[in-house]
C-alpha cells in the first residue's frame, strides 16, 4: 500500500511519517512506500523496511497535484494548510491553499476512478461566535477567521466527495497541538506551545494571553494516534457526517504552566514574559474549548490523560539535544 | 442607486427586477438603473422611470464577472445557481456555478474596493441529515446534495468577505418556491409547483411523492418583498452571522391541493397524475420541513398567511392568459 502525506514538511506530518513506517502496515496492508509531500521538499525520513519518498508539491496548482496524487495512492493525508494568522494577513494564500488546493486534491481523486481514502485536517477553528456551549458533534460550524472558513468549505466537499462515492473521505478538527516541536509558526495558536517549548529549551518565551485563558488542545504523538486510527475507521461506521472533532482536553495557561512545573521544575517558568497581545488575543478569544468530541471518542479516538504527558512527550520525542 | 440582478433572467430574478422598478427606490436611495445579468440575456423589463439593462454573464468566468459588477453598482443580488437535481447530474457544473461562480462574484466585489451590499440567495438544501429538529437559526449545516453543500460553502465565503470588510453580505436560505410560473426546471422540487400550476392552467401534470409528504414552502411574491427587505436590512443589525433562513411556511401535497380547490374549483385537482418516483424522493426527503425561522421574523420578513395566498398570488401575477 502506498500512502501520500500533503503537508508531509511539517510536524505533523513528518511525525505522521515516521510513526507510519515504524508500524509498517495499515488497515491490514503492509505499507510498500510512503510519500512525503509539501510546498518545500520535505526532510527525509528513515523509513526502515518502509521506503519513504519526498518531493515538492503545491496544492494550489493543479498540475503539480496530478503529479502528486497517483493511482496507486490508497490513502492520501491531507495536512497542507495556510494556518490561522497567515491566512487573516494573506487572504488569497488561504483561498488558493485551504479552498482551491482542498479542491484540486479531491477533484484529482476523482478523475483516478480509484477512491482512495482521504484523511482531512479540518481545526476547532470552524467552531465560534453565537453559537451556544457546549459545542458538540451537530454544532452549528461558525468561524470566525479565514482560516476556519476555509476548513469549514473543506469538509463540506469532503463529505460530498464522499457522499458521491469519489473518495472515502474522513476528517478531523483537530485541537490546537501541544507541546509543539520546532519553531513559532504563523498561527495565533503558535504561543500555546512556545511559552512551553522555549523555557523547556532554557529559552524565553512571550505569553500574549492571561493565564486563566482556557483552550483544547492535543500533544503531537496523540494527534498522530489519531490520524492513524482516523484512517482505519471502517468506511460503514463513519455514518453520514464524514467530519467530526479530534478528542482533546481543555486546560488554562495556568494549568499547563503548573504540569510544566510539575514534570521539570520551577525554572522554566520563570522565563515566561507576560506581553498581553490585543491582535492574537482577537483571534484567539473567538475559539472555542468547551468541546464534547463523542463521536470521535466512540470510534476509538482519544485526548491526553493529563498536560503533564504533553510535557513529558516533548521531553522524550522532541526537544532537542544538549 | 445601481442595482444587479445576477440571475436577472430566472423566474424570481425577473420578479424582483420589476418590482425594484416599480418601488423606484431601495436602502432609502432611488434607483437609476437595474441591470438584470443571466447566462442567456435576460427577458427585457418594462421600468418606467427606472432604467432597465439586461447583459449575459457567465459567473464561471472572472472576466465575464468584470465586465458585470462595476465600481457604481451599489447592490448585487447573487440568485444564479446550478439547481438541486441539474448539480446532482452535473457534479462540476454545480462546483464551477455555485462556488467559483459565487468566488468570483465575490473576489471581483472586493477588488473594486467599494464595499457592495451583496444579497446571497442560499437554499434550505443546506440542511439535512442526522441533525435533530427542529431546526433553528444555529443548527449544524448537512447538505445531502452538491447543490446544498455549495451553497453552504457559498454562505461561508459571503459571511468571511463580510467579517473581513470586503462586502457587506447577507444570505437568506430560500424556502423551496410555489407556486413558481414558468416551465418546469432541473430543481428536484419542481413538482412542487408544477401539480398546482399546469392543473391551474387546464393541464396535467404528475405527482412524484405521496400526499403527506410535508415541505417548506414560500410564494414568489413574498420571496421578492423578503428579497428587497433583505437589501434594507441595516449591516449592525445582521449580527455575526449574515446568512439565516427566509421565512416559509409548512404544508403537505395534500395542504396544498386543498388550497387549490379552495381557491379554483374542484377540476384542477382531478388533472394530477400519481406516479412516485424514487430518484426525485431520494433527494427531497432529505429535505428539511420544521424550520423555525427566528431571527428573519425578528428583523421584519415574513411568510405567506395561507397557501391559499399562494394560489391566489399564481392566479393574479402569473396565470398565463386566455
Amino acid at each position: 500500500m502506498n500512502i501520500l502525506i500533503i503537508g508531509g514538511g511539517g510536524v505533523v506530518g513528518q511525525k505522521l511519517g515516521r510513526a507510519l513506517a515504524e508500524r509498517g502496515e495499515l488497515r491490514g496492508e503492509a505499507i510498500s512506500t510512503i510519500t512525503l509531500a509539501d510546498i518545500n521538499d520535505p526532510a527525509p525520513i528513515d523509513g526502515g523496511a518502509v521506503k519513504v519518498e519526498t518531493m515538492t508539491c503545491n496544492i494550489a496548482d493543479a498540475s503539480s497535484v496530478e503529479a502528486c496524487v497517483t493511482a496507486d495512492t490508497v490513502v492520501i493525508y491531507l495536512l497542507a494548510a495556510i494556518v490561522s494568522a497567515h491566512a487573516e494577513e494573506d487572504f488569497d494564500a488561504g483561498l488558493s491553499i485551504n479552498l482551491m488546493g482542498t479542491l484540486n486534491v479531491l477533484q484529482r481523486a476523482r478523475e483516478l476512478g480509484t477512491k482512495p481514502v482521504v484523511v482531512f485536517t479540518s481545526s476547532i477553528a470552524v467552531y465560534g461566535g453565537e453559537v451556544p456551549d457546549p459545542i458538540v458533534d451537530h454544532s452549528f460550524l461558525n468561524p470566525q477567521t479565514s482560516y476556519g472558513a476555509q476548513k469549514a468549505m473543506g469538509e463540506l466537499l469532503l463529505n460530498d466527495f464522499s457522499r458521491k462515492g469519489f473518495i472515502d473521505g474522513r476528517g478531523f478538527r483537530l485541537p490546537t497541538i501541544s507541546v509543539r516541536p520546532g519553531k513559532p509558526n504563523r498561527a495565533a495558536s503558535s504561543f500555546m506551545s512556545s511559552i512551553l517549548r522555549e523555557p523547556l529549551n532554557g529559552q524565553e518565551a512571550v505569553c500574549p494571553v492571561e493565564a486563566d485563558f482556557p483552550h483544547y488542545y492535543l500533544s503531537p504523538r496523540k494527534c498522530v494516534e489519531n490520524l492513524i486510527k482516523g484512517a482505519e475507521i471502517a468506511e460503514r461506521d463513519l455514518g453520514q457526517n464524514r467530519c467530526m472533532m479530534m478528542p482533546g482536553r481543555m486546560w488554562t495557561i495556568g494549568q499547563m504552566i503548573d504540569a510544566m512545573t510539575a514534570v521539570a521544575g520551577p525554572e522554566p517558568a520563570t522565563l515566561i514574559k507576560w506581553e498581553p497581545q490585543p491582535d492574537i488575543q482577537a483571534i484567539v478569544t473567538g475559539w472555542r474549548f468547551d468541546l464534547r468530541p463523542e463521536k470521535a471518542v466512540t470510534l476509538g479516538l482519544s485526548a491526553d490523560e493529563s498536560f503533564e504527558d504533553n510535557v513529558r512527550y516533548y521531553l522524550e520525542d522532541d526537544k532537542p539535544a544538549g
